[in-house]
């Protein structure tokens, strides 16, 4: 039996919580696991890094920053293994590099290529706890040290426990696994035993931020099953379960299995655009050269005067680029204007079960209908159906929804606050 | 021409400092010189980690207090990478690892064996400023990360200069040089524009706290150059030269060179220890297992009873070990008791010149009778001469010695605070 368990930075933000999370990982091994522990750095140790760079330079080089922000797990991974150390368990840290984790040159957004965990199966089969830096790589070609994105730690397991062939990734956050809603929105919100990786990508992908993006599809592919669970309690938390497309929901499953919501996205609305052939994917085009990635596109039916409207989705941050983008090539696209919005949200419901109910769809509407929530944009795939609506209207839609679909739980969930990451 | 620049902790203390160091190293760089720069960790990083260590674990494993440590380094590398590319020149910061500083693997006290500066060499050669991490390596047997010591960046830097056939090892710390006296005992104190390594090491196993002992004997067995210089002004500092046997003192040349300082020692005496052959050598046996360092040592004249006594300096820190090691072997040895005194201070005068002088061992010792201080102990090297005096009599013994050797200035010197790492 190998597990591979990951902790949060609030997990262990200070010295009393290391010391909590050393008892729980020790009490894994006692039970007679093989344990890999995959840790981030304490509480806000990234972003007071990021701080330090910023009054350093405005715009330090990725390579550099990849350099600082790296030695904030390197610290909670060696204080860590101090904890374990001192519960009379051998435990050995070992950097992302050391670890085996071989990533892409992409300072800041790297991905993992290889792991080549010919350390860590050596430490285990010392009988050594594992702790490995998450969150850090080493490039292939270069031999620098990289990162692999905000929360990627949580990929770092993922990938360890496929590596390793471990039966189990164990996520500690702070919350007591995946709910139906965030509970801060929706008190009612109920905590999900089980969920397929195919609805669980589709949430994390919605805005759920219990889990990284990139962690559920490594979870998916690899075939890893993900338990999901708080630090702070024994409950067991969220099984994320990889489900093949052939198994149907069971009988008892609800229509939906979650409401999932995002604030971080804005709309670019590009207007007069000559309706042509070739058109959008000038428009496109020239957003991808930026590289830039888009959520939700629309295209308005052509109206009296020959042109068209094109709105889509992005993340916030990448607007001022985005705009740049299109407006050096207005000339060339021919289009009108275009225009930002940024105070709009997205909510989108998730579930198996809707694959073979039809009624879906409208009830989701109807439920927006009835809170008054204008739908700006919607977007459909097979097992989610997401909207745009103005931001302010984010919540009432949230709670609505929730409502609608008879997930309401009798009692109010506890919430922890932070994100676990 | 190649330059390797080593600034210490208190010379990157924050963001506005290390923009400041950033400048000169540019400046360096566009006055035509290879240089590769050697950083200590922020401030009192490195206190505050080991702080956080000890609330983890009153007792950490040396391998992971390693890992700890090394953090802190890495992140002023990486800091001041930043700040060099922000002034337009370009730079690429190193861990001891990347660098190539291969050691021994006693963690927290690990040896230099090699350099295998591959990356470094071919970084200068693209015209990149090289920023190395100071005070850490990595393990040839197990390649685990290792510290060197407290204040080993001094000697990270004189091995890289060695290592990479530079021209000059300047060290920056925050006072402007070597000086005759510390300054914040005898403000008249003069700063030393020369000194030969020889003088430099028994001043700095006396005390003097500009330079790490461990760097000045790098010096002086590979032969480098070093210049000791402060990061807040453009004074030339002290040239630490490399000077043979041969080379006998300048006509100009003073007496002494320096008077040097230690209160970190303490004096410990076994009493009634039977006077026969063999009875030292068990008790220094006893002590050398104990894997303790000790430095004066004075056995006295039998007395009537035909036992005798022995006395013997160490570091403070040591003392508890040395008396439980000392008292275990008690009945062994034969001794009657042993007693530790830790209010002992050592004043010690160092000078090339005192080879040809033999007057200088009665001035010395007046000049401490004049000024009411009693002798403990006493030693002697070819140019240094060492005494243990009461803790309470150091300052006035250091002011006195100053004054009797002509050292005093007629102006006082600039006390900046720190000692420089």
């Amino acid at each position: 039996m190998r597990v591979v368990q990951k902790f949060g930075g609030s997990s262990v933000a200070d010295a009393a919580s290391i010391r909590r999370v050393a008892r729980r990982i020790v009490d894994t091994q006692a039970a007679g696991a093989g344990v890999v522990v995959v840790v981030s750095a304490m509480g806000d140790t990234t972003d007071d890094l990021l701080d330090l760079a910023k009054q350093v330079s405005p715009n330090p080089p990725p390579r550099e920053l990849d350099m600082l922000l790296t030695a904030g797990e390197r610290m909670s991974a060696a204080l860590l293994a101090m904890a374990i150390n001192d519960l009379g368990a051998k435990a050995r840290s070992f950097t992302g590099s050391q670890a085996g984790v071989i990533t892409t040159s992409a300072h800041g957004d790297a991905r993992i290529i290889d792991i080549t965990p010919g350390r860590i199966e050596s430490a285990l089969n010392k009988g050594d706890i594992v702790i490995v830096a998450g969150f850090q790589g080493v490039s292939q070609d270069t031999k620098d040290v990289t990162t692999l994105g905000r929360g990627a730690s949580d990929t770092t397991a993922v990938a360890l426990a496929s590596a390793l062939g471990a039966d189990l990734c164990e996520i500690y956050t702070d919350v007591d696994g995946v709910f139906t809603a965030d509970p801060r929105i929706v008190p009612a919100a109920r905590q999900i035993p089980e969920i397929s990786t195919d609805e669980m990508l589709e949430l994390a992908a919605n805005g759920a931020k219990i889990l990284h993006l990139r962690c559920v599809e490594y979870a998916r592919r690899e075939n890893v099953p993900v338990r999901v669970r708080s630090s702070f309690s024994d409950k067991p938390g969220t099984l994320v379960k990889v489900t093949t497309n052939e198994e149907g929901p069971s009988m008892e499953a609800a229509l939906i299995t979650g409401v999932a919501h995002d604030r971080s996205e804005a709309k670019i609305t590009v207007a007069g655009v000559p309706d042509k052939i070739g058109e959008a994917a000038r428009i496109f085009g020239v957003i991808a050269e930026a590289d830039i990635n888009i959520d939700m596109i629309v295209q308005n039916v052509s109206v009296a005067d020959a042109t068209t409207a094109i709105s889509f989705t992005l993340p916030q941050d990448d607007v001022p680029k985005a705009l740049a983008a299109l407006e050096a090539a207005r000339e060339e696209i021919g289009f009108a204007d275009v225009t930002a919005d940024e105070t709009v949200g997205k909510v989108a419901i998730v579930g198996v079960g809707m694959r073979t109910n039809p009624g879906v769809t409208a009830k989701f509407f109807e439920a927006l209908a009835k809170a008054g929530v204008n739908i700006q944009m919607i977007s459909t795939s097979e097992i989610r159906l997401s909207v745009v609506v103005d931001a302010d209207d984010v919540d009432k839609a949230v709670r609505a929804t929730h409502t609608a679909f008879g997930l309401d739980s009798d009692t109010d969930a506890v919430v922890y606050g932070g994100t676990g990451r």
